[in-house]
């Protein structure tokens, strides 16, 4: 561990790498550096939430798909995980009056995995202090990061002591609200930019029926979409789901319009009447929870010379909706580490490459998070979307290898997520045509629109 | 005056109004504010401009359109203006063999005016001092603001001391860097972005010649356009012109490439040979001042209940390509002119209307100023662009009242700069599809040609 107030050479390829923030991109890219041979020191504002009374500040659990399965397989924690998450392998439907249906996520087996966020960073936690190459060190909130002298200002919450923590390479992995990106944001010329959505989210919970068994179908992630709002249900391990209700701010159904417990009652009762009877906390938990909001940050650079570099949250914070903020992040991991495969010690070249790939990705999923909030709150109810759906796999197992659902690039892929974007509304404008021909799923087979088909597969070359 | 430290009721309606900011905006929103029979405090960081030894932190001539002067008349200063503005009746580009050619703004008389930012400022302050309704009060900075209290905490500059001020309206009228913005940065859920060029620029200046005779073509605004980069020059009234430099930061040809005296002569006598027998000082100057920076900034809300509002740069601060954003800020005050005729006291109506209306129009003439850029410093230098140019001259000529080009929309008319854009857009898909039968001016007379032009307009209806 480098000495208090001392400052490291710029060359020493041995100094330790410091990581702000141990969430689960922080912990997770502390392994990663260690593997490739890295002292790492880890620094975290929050208690260690291993130990009792951490506080949850997010949502309980995350679907976590391939992309983060690929990183987590590569510190030997996939099994591990595995054990712990629940596969959901299609979203149900719930419409006003309590009717299903379902849409499947993938093919045969391909689903996403409900995950407790909490349960998952311990994991990662108890891994990385395994590792004798990292040390975690918590309660230890950055107040201060002077670039060019390369220290880090650092306060300790139990004590309120600050003190000067020299760095070599500082790797910020500290959030939405980061403070290493604070930091950045004050150099010449930064580009950046925080927009919230008009929505925010509020958590709710149904419980586990008496004998600890599921209360709506297990393995399956649940919507209650309603145009202008909707709400969503992911599985615990316990029985229960935890929910998520995302509700405009303002307006005739809105948080601004629920004021007491009778209006919330009431309103579940009319939109949401099959989930009411498994609520019995659902007014004094609507009134306990927090507001969450939701918002996109986008920033540039995410590099400071070979001295700092943003990942993760810190650096692309994006709404929930699909489902790719963690995985994301641990993709950020997984990049990194090719570079550093490839590029051994060349620090400088690292973090240019790595921001110059990773931006405009981080970009696109952005965009398709946004996107697919309006799929889910709207779409989801309409026939017809679950039509063009259907039809789409139809396509997919038609012509394997040249088209792929975008959800599925997305999710079951590691295709990047500009690539994905891009195909995936190319494939979307095909499919509008297409639909204009077709009523019932047994319309794909018809002559005529097979024809279509294989002139628009013919154009697409 | 409001006696220091006390709090305004919030329903007096007879309470001075705050303006942060005496720049071009706030200046002249105080004169409206106070034609309006309000009392006006007006706060600015810097020291009073008229005074001797106030240093120029800004472009030193700005281009004055319609939007700018419809404003200017408003308050009474139409004609006094006129007198030291220069009208710009057409861009003249300069190639690098120092070839010319040139293209009119608009019809006839129409010009754009080259004024001196400072001489405009001046008037404008004289103006509201002369008001017994607004007081100035230069050396006061903001260094704090509690929105909630309707505190701002003022910074005297030249003593240090600092002291509260209450106000009951606050209208932040302070700049790009505004720190009334600031303030409203740091509430719950604000949107924020900040947006760089990779371009900066640098003001050189050609001096008068022996006779104090312009040395190039006094009635127009001069061109450079070199495909990547571009200089400019507007004339001023002692017979110089204000040069700018628009230069990338890095590459090639860049401000980092040029770091030595000699380079920065080879270079400019390479491409910009006609202009360097006109730059005795160029080297001198070129090192001696500074190299700004060009951002984009958006922000919303605008308004904080019915106690701030931010207007101009402070809100919506862009590119200088278009040469709109004093004449942004300027139709600011016109249009709040308009909803206090209409709104009278109801101030929360105001502010509410004020930001619906004018977002759209600010994110308009934000994204058309960057689009400029890239016609200024590339496309005005392409023979086809200029033919162009004068199709759709002839075409606003046959078909009045159903087709202005959209730099004269811009320009020349009131039109809310969202709606200049989108026809825009629709005519700039017109004209392509026109001009690929169209080789020279003369094709526009044939009968196919005419039979085409027909048909577009008959289709836009």
């Amino acid at each position: 561990m480098p000495t208090q107030s001392s400052s490291l050479p710029a060359s020493d390829s041995s100094a330790p790498l410091t990581v702000m923030g141990a969430g689960l991109v922080g912990s997770l890219l502390s392994l990663f550096l260690a593997r490739r041979g890295h002292s790492v020191e880890v620094f975290e504002r929050r208690a260690d939430m291993r130990q009792g009374g951490a506080v949850e500040g997010r949502s309980i659990n995350l679907a976590l798909s391939d992309r983060g399965w690929r990183a987590l397989e590569a510190v030997g924690i996939g099994d591990e995980i595995r054990q712990v998450a629940i596969p959901m392998y299609r979203r149900v439907m719930h419409d006003a009056q309590g009717n299903l249906s379902h849409q499947p996520y993938g093919q045969d087996n391909q689903a996403i995995y409900s995950v407790s966020r909490a349960g998952l960073n311990r994991t990662l936690l108890t891994l990385a202090e395994a590792d004798p190459r990292v040390t975690l060190h918590f309660n230890q909130q950055l107040a201060g990061l002077d670039m060019r002298a390369r220290q880090l200002e650092l306060r300790d919450t139990t004590t309120g002591q600050e003190r000067q923590q020299p760095f070599r390479r500082l790797f910020g992995t500290d959030g939405a609200f980061s403070a290493v990106r604070s930091a950045l944001q004050k150099t010449e010329r930064y580009n950046y930019s925080q927009s919230y959505l008009e929505y925010g989210y509020k958590e709710l919970n149904i419980e586990p029926g008496p004998n600890g068994e599921w209360l709506l179908e297990k393995n399956a992630l649940h919507i209650w979409p309603r145009g202008q709002y909707m709400m969503i249900a992911l599985p615990n391990l316990d029985g229960s789901f935890n929910c998520t209700l995302f509700f405009p701010y303002e307006g005739k159904h809105s948080f601004a319009a629920l004021q007491t417990p009778a209006q919330v009652q009431a309103f579940f009762e009319e939109v949401f009447p099959d989930i009411v009877p498994l609520m019995p906390e659902l007014t004094d938990e609507y009134f306990r929870n927090p507001t969450g909001s939701l918002v996109t940050i986008r920033c540039f650079p995410w590099a400071f010379d070979d001295d700092v570099l943003l990942l993760g949250d810190a650096s692309h914070a994006i709404v929930p909706f699909y489902g790719q903020g963690m995985n994301a992040g641990f993709e950020d991991c997984t990049v990194l580490d090719q570079l550093m495969e490839r590029l051994g010690d060349d620090w400088h070249a690292i973090f240019t490459e790595f921001q110059q790939q990773r931006k405009p990705n981080a970009d696109a999923i952005a965009d398709l998070a946004v996107y697919n909030f309006e799929e889910m709150r709207d779409r989801v109810g309409d026939p017809r979307f679950l039509l063009q759906k259907k039809i789409e796999s139809r396509i997919a197992a038609q012509f394997p290898g040249k088209w792929m659902p975008l959800y599925s690039q997305v999710t079951f892929s590691h295709t990047p997520y500009a690539e994905a974007w891009a195909s995936g509304q190319l494939q979307e404008r095909i499919m509008r045509r297409l639909m204009s021909h077709i009523q019932t799923e047994a319309d794909y087979d018809q002559p005529e629109v097979q024809a279509l088909v294989q002139q628009e597969m013919a154009q697409r070359g």
